[in-house]
């Protein structure tokens, strides 16, 4: 059920009532909303959302409720203030500096993307083992070699390191990543790492986990033609 | 809590029983589990468990539970039982054939991914409109032109394609794809694609959501702080 009034309005999110889970759905509510406000729809029902998102209308008004009110009965949801909010509470407005750590296939396709400028992401370097790669230019980004890592470290704020290294050398370069200061790792090295350090945070990307999702859903609607 | 006897033992996993969350955990539970059998752990209870994981035990019960009572008290998780009665669910043991579309640099970091072999999923070849890239090879992959894909979808059954071409022909490639057959695309095309049809599947990849969550997440920690 959506909030019939608008009390709780002014209401800060706060990231510690806020559940891990709905913190990973935001970036979606995120885009989706953003699209939204694009196509100056000012306000959606729960139902709407639902049907565009393809999410069930009862998880939306779950994660979204979690923020206080912002749904009003035969009003819908205030799009541009839901997307502001979710902005403030995932912090959209912080800006980050970032190093892309390999410089193969798949640190070239990521630091092409435009994500990094779209988040407030500023792409610094790319650093590399490689004799070949270093010195080169990926999408205007410099690929720098590894053992001028930590004096780059030290002449630059690095928030963000996006790790695509072969798994065989990425626990060292984390270790030398966060002797140098840095707060994030995004790693695609294919390896699980950890971290006790409470002030370091690890996104561990297994790709294969998504292509066991995939193949999964393929075999459940296979089963069901049977 | 743990179920107590293991009657429900030979349950078969429903998929209808099992929420969509939960399926989308199970792939990283599965590579646990896996990595436990390789280590020869035979049993392990939900707080091992959690403290691996990093997820909390109440979460892997709930998770867990759903299959039936594979818990029992004083004696933890059977591991083998466990990645069996996993793998089942998630149909592992089926083998599908991939394509992948567009061989720019994230398309050949992906191409060159074990997770294809790892999974059963064969990897029959790529596909391009870039004259530079048609006929050469990517980690033993051939490059086809986008010509010959519905000649070369009528020889060979294709199940997936990973769509890694640029977002503003992200939608033609994928009529094209479903009206050859593939029941399944891996979206990195950075656009959300969508499908009427109940017997294919999309997954749309957004890599800015989790970039988005990374930088949440070192938010939170430099508030802690201050």
């Amino acid at each position: 059920m959506e909030n019939k009034t608008s009390k709780r309005r002014g209401t800060k999110p706060s990231p510690e009532k806020v559940s891990w889970a709905v913190i990973n759905r935001l970036p979606r509510y995120h885009r989706y909303l953003g699209e939204l406000l694009n196509q100056n729809i000012l306000r959606i029902s729960s139902s709407e959302l639902s049907k565009l998102m393809a999410v069930t209308a009862s998880q939306i008004r779950q994660d979204l409720n979690c923020f206080g009110g912002f749904g009003q009965q035969g009003y819908g949801y205030n799009v541009k203030y839901l997307y502001g909010k979710i902005s403030e509470l995932l912090g959209v407005e912080e800006s980050y500096n970032a190093i892309i750590v390999g410089a193969g296939n798949l640190g070239k396709a990521l630091v092409s993307s435009h994500m990094f400028e779209r988040r407030g992401v500023t792409r610094l370097a790319m650093f590399d083992v490689n004799e070949n790669v270093i010195g080169t230019t990926v999408s205007g980004i410099k690929v720098l070699s590894m053992d001028e890592l930590e004096d780059f470290c030290n002449l630059h704020t690095v928030d963000i390191a996006v790790l695509t290294t072969p798994k065989e050398c990425a626990a060292e370069v984390l270790d030398r990543l966060f002797a140098c200061g840095v707060k994030g790792v995004w790693n695609f090295s294919n390896t699980e790492l950890k971290t006790e350090d409470k002030d370091r945070t690890i996104l561990n990307m297994h790709m294969g986990d998504f292509l066991m999702t995939l193949c999964y859903e393929i075999k459940k609607k296979e089963d069901k033609g049977v």
